[in-house]
């Protein structure tokens, strides 16, 4: 049996999310549904909403979230209703070549989900009032107050962790931590260069802190960067509005370049930028979504003359499940920022101004916070 | 004093080398200077005749060679006349941070030689029959019977190693063979595909081989690498003439691409290439040298979506003064192919014959033997 369910529906890119009521249908064998408590409002659901990447729609967006179990499915055997979870954007089946080499986020199963909107059977547990069937986003679709999903989607978390800092985890964190620790591997006293201070950038920052880089320099467009960026740990801010960013970042470096560069804005042009920042010998790491046809035009023999690596990173290259648990318990420890991160908090049903006030720089990270 | 020897030098880009006497001038402090006994015929010197990538002028090319210590400057303490010695294309000055790091290839000091033509002092040690100046390549000039250069560039070898092996061990053989060991670390039953079969694709081919790679697909464009290929150990041959190469890879792999590409041709379209053909989750090593402004076009949600990973290696990412060793002993201890690499010998007077004969297609490796 259904249940009606306020949410926030993709019918056409650019145009408005609507909030309306959609029925969310009860989970099948594995399968859970989730009432949500947080979700975060992350540029790569823009993408969408843009036009940038095309997805078939009616859509629920959101994939950063927190929540907890309000029904389990026949079979399901990690969770129980009222325990505490993360949504993993990037379900994995736990069986193929990619899981079995600790690299779940390249799983096939996740990556249909992501690109068909679909659950793993082929079909959907939104429906709109006229009956028809919405897609879901990333497999967890974090915009509906319910939201039904497999349990793959979902890691288990203590209650004592707040949901705020639970959703944040979820994809800002551990993709920026983990394009750190698990992708580039930065070593204690290199230098690095973050192009794109929001929630993912600025988890970068904080990253390459923890990792003892002697030189952290930020990288945006927007004035209030420099003080997120400064408090994550930063040493250098480029400001691009004053010049060449790959320049300065060379002038800041003894004409070198950083051992380094993340790319975290999500553009061709910045991926160039941050190879091109990138010192000899270096490695540029690619975590920003563009749009589909989005190109970096890379000069080959820089490539290889210099050795540069230049590699993408998902979801930090992390494997979620116990990644996410360690995250926690870096934040416990006191050495993983998280409140610093959340600039503003918005019901669902602002959830359009969320985007407006993001678009325009002006916040780190916001969340939607459910009742 | 200086010697004169026969040498070949470049003195305009697309026109002939001359065969000239040259003036060698004796090793200073810290050099040393060789007889030269056999130099390889390879493609990156063909790009410098072409006029692909500018070098000073005059310039005598080689950087693929073997040959006796004729004399030694003060200082030197690494080798004495009549020992025998490898050709180090990338001298390295041995304390620098990319030399402490295991990157020599990478040091400041082998980088100026290759692209000023001067020895680290900045002078040269060759002169013309009208007092001019020639440029050195890559500090070593192997088209030269006898050439000065710095203690770096040589290392000594076993007098029972052949000088056409280690001529072929210096270049063609450690860039192909590390390439797969040092800078894709090629794994036990993966899958590997190598565009461009030349001398250095061969090795990359065999060292594949070595690795355990379960399927190697060869790429070329002459009928003649199919056989050579597969001599040194591929599995399957894609002929570029026959189609769309990316494609015919991902049909030889169950529409996957392969989890190691490497680029060994040379250019901004195979790099593409070679990109593509990686599999998600797999690494796209380019080795091959094109011309200065060449690029190649990435899709960069391609890269962050699958974690593909590009980098490019040059010299094999080796540490040469011990890895040349280790593949005497490999070939000693019969694992290592190089006789099959030879397809001529060319006397010094035959070398634009051989660089002719290079680019039909019709050598894997060719070898300048001096008398």
């Amino acid at each position: 049996m259904s249940t009606l369910a306020p949410a926030a529906v993709l019918y056409e890119a650019k145009k408005p999310l609507r909030i309306e009521e959609v029925q969310v249908l009860p989970p099948q064998a594995g399968e859970v549904t989730v009432r949500m408590k947080a979700a975060g409002v992350c540029h790569s659901d823009l993408h969408v909403m843009k036009g940038d990447l095309s997805m078939p729609m009616p859509i629920i967006l959101g994939h950063e979230g927190s929540g907890v179990i309000e029904a389990v499915g026949e079979g399901v055997t990690s969770v129980e209703v009222g325990d505490h979870v993360i949504l993993v954007w990037r379900g994995s089946c736990g069986k193929c070549e990619y899981c079995s080499n600790g690299r779940p986020a390249l799983c096939d199963m996740g990556t249909a989900m992501r690109f068909t909107g679909l659950m793993p059977d082929g079909t959907t547990r939104f429906q709109n009032s006229a009956g028809e069937s919405i897609r879901h986003y990333a497999g967890v679709s974090a915009f509906s107050s319910l939201s039904t999903m497999p349990q793959a989607s979902v890691v288990k978390i203590p209650k004592d962790v707040s949901f705020e800092h639970a959703a944040l985890i979820g994809c800002g964190v551990i993709t920026g931590v983990g394009a750190v620790e698990k992708a580039a591997r930065v070593q204690p006293s290199s230098t690095v260069a973050v192009i794109g201070c929001g929630g993912i950038g600025l988890n970068i920052v904080q990253a390459a802190r923890m990792a003892g880089a002697r030189q952290i320099i930020a990288v945006d467009k927007f004035s209030r960067k420099e003080a997120d960026a400064r408090q994550f740990g930063a040493t250098d801010y480029v400001d691009v509005n004053a010049g060449d960013p790959v320049q300065a970042i060379k002038d800041l470096t003894d004409g070198k370049g950083v051992d380094y560069a993340f790319e975290a804005y999500g553009s061709g042009k910045t991926a160039e930028q941050a190879f091109d920042a990138t010192k000899k010998g270096g490695m540029c790491v690619m975590v920003g979504i563009t749009s589909a046809a989005d190109r970096a035009s890379i000069n080959v023999n820089q490539l290889v003359y210099a050795e540069k690596t230049l590699r993408g990173s998902l979801y930090g290259s992390t494997q979620p499940r116990k990644d996410l648990l360690l995250l926690i318990a870096m934040h416990q420890s006191g050495r993983l920022m998280l409140d610093e991160l959340i600039t503003k908090r918005y019901p669902l049903e602002g959830i359009n101004e969320a985007y407006d006030a993001l678009q325009r720089g002006e916040v780190a990270r916001s969340l939607i916070v459910f009742e």
